[in-house]
């Protein structure tokens, strides 16, 4: 439906120098985790394909299920007492996802700086050739007693994130 | 939560050069939209807020009721084989909003080049002294038979988008 | 779609003789409480009409504008230490609603024997001539803290619920 | 958190002469289809568990893939101008199903009388101890393009229920 070719949406760039620091990390861009999905029926609207918020489930299940994989159980950490709420959201929606497809949902943990760890989305067509959505993600540590940011991650988290970014 | 002073997601700018041709349209920025919502039982999550999906569900519904006020409903437009469907979306999630808080969706419309239309949005308290979210989004019109995007708007449409956005 | 004249969904019987007890009221049957909506795109599924679990959504909000429209606000309730989840649900779908249709949800306390409180449901047409859906549901009250059923609904509620069930 | 020995619920009897009739079918009741699902942050409300319209999602998509492993592409049908609307429903809700907790839905073709198709649900811990929820849908066949219901279902989907309910 719409030019897959346009250039990914940004988000306003985190300073560089930044990343540079001892919590800066920078992924390995070959490092995409696979999350398979499928269009059912209350995926989508009267068009027929996958109503535009629904991306936002699959994407947050690809994520949990991403860091899972790396150790981290999301619910473990909620009920540790943090939290890590979307602080900023871009997506771009390129080809639309028909009733019955299924897609794979790629998430790739780009950098976590700080608090705030930023993911790139792209979903697929199962042969890979087409990309239905691509999109950028950041979370920050919240206490969810006191309800603010964190100074810093729980140190197990921030532990998987630095082994998974840094290979 | 969040600082809510930091600036607003950009997403990638439109070529400047069209903004001057004649479909290309400025917004009245006095001209926002208001949209009440009351966070509910099925809008929250885990934790007690509204989950980051949601606000996709009252945005949309703000700019449905919005086209409505000038003119234009929604299921007509899709009747009459004309869908705009989300092709970009960038928000930034500044506070959160608990169970049983009431809230305004703002949505204004930014321009309408061609088939894209832009909007703002911002997600206030009723007292307006707190900023929940703030968002864009663009739609393009497509043709729902041919599945492509039009080479321009319906005309009614049109009309109405042009009157509302030069006042 | 399918006949309304069909008998509502029967869910068990409590026993009679609870409705007998001290705790047992019954409802006015006059007293509905109305709760507008209108099928927004988000609200519908592949076929143009509202999706079946989207229903829910709306009964959950009416109920919850019923409980304030008689001084019981649900957040302070949840705030309080007391829920009321759904423990018994039956609906029937009577004629689909197509995008951008408007309908009231009307629903109606039919009684609240010990901590359970069952509850009527109606969504009509504007001009009150279809019947789209007719469902019971039951909820009871949860000692959040303990995950337990309570052995009585906090006073306040009793009796908002008794003051309005025995008009 | 609810007495799980309690009752299933009811919905209203379907008359037994038409089970004797050619349409009519029994279902084989060891045949359950499983279909497993865990609760992510997004199938959550305020008190940390499953929302309880949440399994609306789970129940349709299990259904989905039964019909799937039995040769029914649901999209497809759907293409040929068939739907299937649920047209009645009935849940009790045993237990609460917590974030970060998986489950199975079992779900299984009770019987499928002339374009009445009826499948009974429960809702399952891994370990087979717990039960979250039973349950029982009711689906039509709906002809799209006239928008009745059918005088039967499509062929192949009425030999793959026959098959399938009479093993």
């Amino acid at each position: 439906m719409i030019d897959r070719e346009q250039q990914a949406p940004q988000l306003p760039k985190l300073p560089t120098s930044a990343i540079e620091t001892e919590e800066g990390l920078q992924a390995n861009t070959q490092s995409w985790f696979e999350y398979p999905v499928k269009a059912q029926p209350h995926h989508t609207d009267y068009a027929g394909i996958v109503w535009h918020g629904t991306y936002l489930t699959w994407m947050e299940e690809a994520r949990v299920e991403y860091l899972r994989s790396i150790g981290i159980e999301f619910a473990d950490l909620v009920a540790m007492g943090c939290d890590l709420p979307v602080v900023e959201l871009s997506l771009r929606y390129h080809l639309p996802i028909r009733l019955g497809v299924s897609a794979i949902v790629k998430v790739r943990l780009v950098e976590s700086i700080g608090v705030r760890i930023s993911w790139d989305y792209e979903i697929q067509s199962y042969d890979r050739q087409e990309i239905f959505l691509t999109g950028k993600v950041i979370l920050v540590g919240i206490d969810r007693e006191k309800g603010k940011i964190m100074r810093q991650l729980p140190s197990k988290v921030q532990e998987a994130l630095v082994k998974h970014t840094t290979a």
